[in-house]
């Protein structure tokens, strides 16, 4: 099937989606779930020849890793979906309504975007977590995983559209793009007409990729070059905590954070303390020469390109500051616009920080790790946006909504 | 200057204006308005040479119309400068505020996009309009208009940014594009990492070319194919009153409505009313066989092509149908997703047309023509958005802003 067949046909079960009731979609939902239990077998049977072809194919063991579908994993996937089922239904919900002098009544309410499409890699996990996401708030979703994961993403598929066909909703709710060729990707990025969004999850090189390629409405997701900055009235306690925490909890995610800035007056009674903690994780840190010569010469000197890395590894820049305006400086200049932090016990530098720093999440006294749909309290989350345009930072059911304006009159002309 | 040197400069500008209190902004808009006025000798000369240009070059009067700026007009130009200096400043204004169990508070706050773009054709109102929303949204802007109308926007660029200097406010928050070739147009659209977002304002032609060329985020806007369909149970003369209105009481807008689609049931009675109104206005109708049967053969057939077209001029195409279905499936077909109506007394009628009809605006027996931002009450307008992404129909400041999460912790770690 061509992808602009494809467009078609997810355009029609959008139109029948829309108008389904939150009964339904939920019912749909939990039928997706217990169906991927039942039919466990015939999926980790798919995974299997995945894993084994990409073993053949030199994939890394962290690549594998990624690609493996377990019992217990299967197991948190359906649990996933159930828990998406079980969140308040984004559609139909009032953002706005007022009435006119002229009398007309004016109500602004929360649709379906109608067909969102989404790339990705080799993470077969994907394919449940965005279907149940866009079948919960309406949308019909095209997927396009990594060619690694597709006997997964396929028998997934297969098992969620004969659930939904149970459920008796549309099977096009949900399709996954057979052909992994660098062909398919582009007609998708440019489906114009049919796809009303198409958001990129994985590594900075696909991002850019559909950025450049697209010509239909994209979310940029993902890059963090993330910072802390201490201040000098921090209490250093706190603040090695926050940087051990924010670096090595799980350095691999986008709101790790890549590069700790210290102001000068607190360097010599901080530094020492957040590197003892780093070095129980074996945290590498590349440091300026006020840094090294305050760690010692087992600190690696940082070069020009650090302060740009997203590392996503146990590696650390680490850089010493005169003054916020300096810190404010640099996060301008190298930030992701994704998560940053001051520690700070400075009410006056608190509040110039958190206005002053252009990203969508900024902390004082708070890991950077918090950005993240469940720990805001969304329920679930699509991804995170790092640009500016419909949806910036962790994107839950409702940045997979747009509005209608509904208008009621009594014959007002103009 | 190249592109990217004024994205540059946008950028830094942006910086500042962001951290601008309402008053600065304000008074800095109110100082723009009195400089429009002061200096509208400057604004008028260039105006002429513009004009005379244009004649020369054989544009058509009503280009030369558009393209005029008199003593009222511009007068009028900076009236609605004061207007946006008065609405209530979009940032700052809380979206949401939660705390979290581990204690952390998230603010969703208003925050200015950044850079914004727009490229428009040869209305030289457009960039005093389209600067003023920015600067009062706290956003830098680019403005890219036509070669017909450059000497008029340099002239207008002129005076608004020594206004701006005076106000204490950078001049780059407003940068008109001197270079009118086709190079400065893709520049702009390709200025990833300077541009949040490009809005191109004029006819489908430029729309199209930013939607394909850019690879910056892109508003859409304008293109509307509208519809107005008389159900069976409606009352023919408001029906008559409100195509009349969609139709013909400014037909060059994208709110004015292109199709007339009416029940079998009606079509006897109603369509000789709506002939004899919009036939005060040389109304040209383009109808399919049953209306040429009930109208006579003055009524031209319609064509295929004629249920796709923005007319924006005096024709109408009209069809019969037989049911509020193949109403909905025609507007489905054909629609733009901008404007549509439906004349009914049928409760039931009118709320399967509202929650099918996947468009910016729905209306229920009322003129397709309010769908504007003045209208709707915004105050202004940037534009009308006809795609799904950021925002949809009338654009007014709060679409120029974005979110920016503030979370304040007390050293909350995961």
């Amino acid at each position: 099937m061509t992808i602009q067949e494809m467009g078609t046909r997810a355009k029609a079960a959008a139109h029948v989606l829309a108008a389904a009731s939150s009964g339904q979609k939920e019912k749909a939902l939990l039928a997706i779930a217990a169906a991927l239990r039942a039919q466990e077998a015939e999926i980790l049977q798919a995974n299997t020849e995945d894993v084994a072809e990409g073993r053949q194919n030199g994939l890394t063991e962290a690549l594998l890793d990624r690609l493996t579908l377990t019992h217990e994993r299967l197991g948190g996937i359906a649990a996933g979906v159930e828990q998406v089922a079980n969140l308040p239904d984004p559609i139909g919900k009032l953002d706005a309504g007022w009435t006119r002098p002229n009398g007309l009544r004016i109500l602004k309410t929360r649709v379906p975007l109608g067909v969102v499409g989404i790339i990705f890699e080799a993470r077969p996990n994907v394919t449940v977590d965005a279907a149940s996401l866009c079948l919960k708030s309406g949308n019909a979703c095209i997927l396009r995983g990594g060619k690694e994961a597709i006997r997964s993403n396929l028998a997934s598929a297969r098992v969620m559209r004969s659930a939904l066909q149970e459920a008796g909703l549309p099977a096009d709710c949900i399709q996954v793009v057979e052909d992994t060729s660098r062909d398919s990707a582009t007609a998708l990025m440019q489906l114009n007409g049919y796809l009303d969004v198409l958001i990129p999850r994985g590594g900075a090189g696909l991002i850019q990729s559909v950025v450049h390629n697209a010509t239909v409405p994209v979310i940029e997701t993902g890059v963090g070059n993330c910072h802390v900055f201490v201040d000098e009235s921090a209490d250093a306690d706190m603040a090695a905590q926050i940087i051990f925490n924010a670096k090595a909890q799980r350095p691999s995610v986008c709101n790790a954070a890549e590069t700790l800035l210290v102001h000068k007056n607190i360097a010599v009674a901080f530094l020492p303390k957040a590197k003892a903690l780093l070095d129980t994780k074996h945290v590498e840190l590349r440091g300026d020469e006020t840094v090294q010569a305050i760690l010692g010469s087992t600190v690696k000197p940082a070069v020009e390109d650090d302060w740009a890395t997203e590392f996503l590894d146990y590696i650390l820049a680490v850089k010493v500051v005169n003054s916020v305006d300096e810190a404010i400086a640099h996060i301008t200049r190298f930030g992701s616009g994704h998560s940053e932090c001051i520690v700070t016990e400075s009410y006056a530098n608190s509040e110039r920080f958190m206005r002053e720093v252009d990203a969508a999440a900024v902390y004082v006294n708070a890991s950077t790790r918090f950005t993240d749909g469940e720990e805001f309290g969304f329920g679930a989350e699509i991804g995170i946006s790092t640009q500016k345009l419909h949806a910036r930072g962790p994107m839950g059911l409702t940045e997979l909504t747009t509005v209608k304006y509904q208008i009621y009159g009594s014959g007002q002309i103009r």
